[in-house]
């Protein structure tokens, strides 16, 4: 693994990063797409971590849930799959149900077209049957 | 203007939608949308009044607060002028404050690219201060 | 398979969208779409099949091999590989020429850049030979 | 104007543009096209003329008027309102209806959004009205 | 303008970020965005110094000239007309020459389309004579 | 494989672009294009072949490494897969090196959004390992 040189964000964001995925996310997830991101590029890890996470998502105003569902939104209109995976499980670890998700996709068929909107519900949809069967674990 | 003789959506359908328009936009911004839709092609206001805003808007679960910030969301990363303008509206005129507003493009800055962002802000600032200006003579 | 309470559109129009979807796509394509949709979301499958298909799709003045080619070229210009599929197999069940998909295809080459247009011709070639096979075992 | 050094196209097939165009938009929005791209630059003048027409659209299987149909299929799902003028446009010069444009746009808004239908029809709309006014003197 | 309570990044990087527009763009345009950036929002302002330029312009490896061709790619093919003529000021700011811009954009046309690639290079046209006339001045 | 009656490009651009195609990409990757291109369409490996590679990519002023890192930032801002990576290999053939192609992806992150980076850097890195290896043989 290379070591990066050049990524010059401030240690305690890149602290406050890490714990904002462990909220958002949890684990195993925040340690695997860290893990992602540093294969790709330790500094893309380190602005993602610091940036996106540590001064972004941290932010007041909005709860996690709420920027999940909102993510969620721009991931169906932008058709990313890796998104929308990832937010429809930001948003139900945050205490979204799976119908407020599924309200999400419904309300954006209309803005980014249906077959967006019903391929985005079946990715989600698997998201929402693995949260249930850990639950059910539980 | 011309006559539709194709669009077939139940009457009820279309009254929701003039209903719900109401709460979500209010006047006079419900009826001038309508009348654009109408000017485009009748059959797209008989849609969008009866499918888009009687059946999807409609629905439970999300309110129109969420679904607003949810619809900014995708106008954002869809660079969509017209509708970052039209869901700001939305969202102030149920409830959500300028900062949530605000706070929604921040978030999608990292995903819809930095330009998206300041320029979705350019246009969102614009109707937080029509929004204020009309508080303020009230 | 959980109940949708929600989607309410007129009964007759989601039998027109089931008519519809048999002559544009016939079987198996418009029984296992239906299938896909359902396992997405019960309402995602009333919606389409009522709205788009029954509604819009049932329209007149272009016929089902006009609006298959027009639906395949917004295909290939919004590089959605699925409906690139789909819009093959409607067009070419519906009379196209394996020539006049081709042309649909070369044709938005110059407007969805070339690699949009080489790789949608890829998926739709398999397509076509897959209608050429069912049609030299009849 | 500078003369361009570098673009190397056979000069009949720049004679087949010219002509193509002709047929597909008639004059004056052939002459003022080659000067706009020509004012762009002069090659991109020579590649748009001799390959774009004199080769892509050229080509027989399709007619152009469906071949402007499906231009301005790919123009809604991109949201390009010059490309949605210039295609209706090409498509009412070569036959197509009123209502053949309007059901092209239509059968878009399903796959590119409302909104990208709405405002496309709101173009459109201008161009019919204007080839009207054209007939109407003639 | 009200004041950021939230955008927690280092001072040294917005200063580095101040000094890069400097370089990148020359004045008036450095001063002229960064106070459109505030009107936005001062938060954004903040991010889009500290982060966008002070920390990712300013990385090492591709000097300014080629990551405004760079980024004026990118542009042409989001077709994003306000940057595509920022990064053409900056290429020429940064010893890019006329035909290396057109070079840029004539490349992408392949690639975003046709339409994308005259479009864009009518708005670099503008910039390149603006650039040309201030030289002559000089 | 069908033969084409159409596609009408003067033979020696087409064979320029066969040349081109050796220096940009090099073999096997040269003959493997023109075999998919084939595959998908026998018209649209000579439109590729003889106008965007004899006629486009021939052009002077840009290199070909300058023209495959432009084309790279246009495939992650497009988040076209199969083109970050041919852009990453004809960069890298081109004698750019892996800190160039990082550098790259990392700029576009703050325009096309950091998913959009992060997952091209892991396509990236792959072809960069690829070269690395091929060049340790050697």
């Amino acid at each position: 693994m290379t070591e990066s040189h050049h990524a010059d964000l401030p240690a305690d964001q890149y602290q406050q990063g890490i714990a904002v995925m462990q909220r958002l996310w949890g684990e195993p997830m925040a340690t695997e797409l860290r893990s992602m991101w540093r294969q790709a590029d330790p500094d893309i890890e380190r602005y993602i971590t610091a940036f996106a996470l540590g001064e972004i998502w941290a932010r007041p105003t909005l709860d996690l849930k709420t920027r999940s569902l909102i993510c969620l939104a721009a991931a169906v209109a932008l058709e990313r799959e890796g998104q929308i995976r990832l937010h429809t499980h930001g948003a139900l670890h945050n205490g979204a149900t799976a119908a407020e998700v599924t309200e999400t996709i419904l309300q954006l068929m209309i803005y980014a077209g249906f077959p967006a909107g019903w391929q985005a519900m079946l990715v989600a949809r698997q998201v929402i049957a693995e949260h249930a069967a850990v639950e059910n674990e539980e």
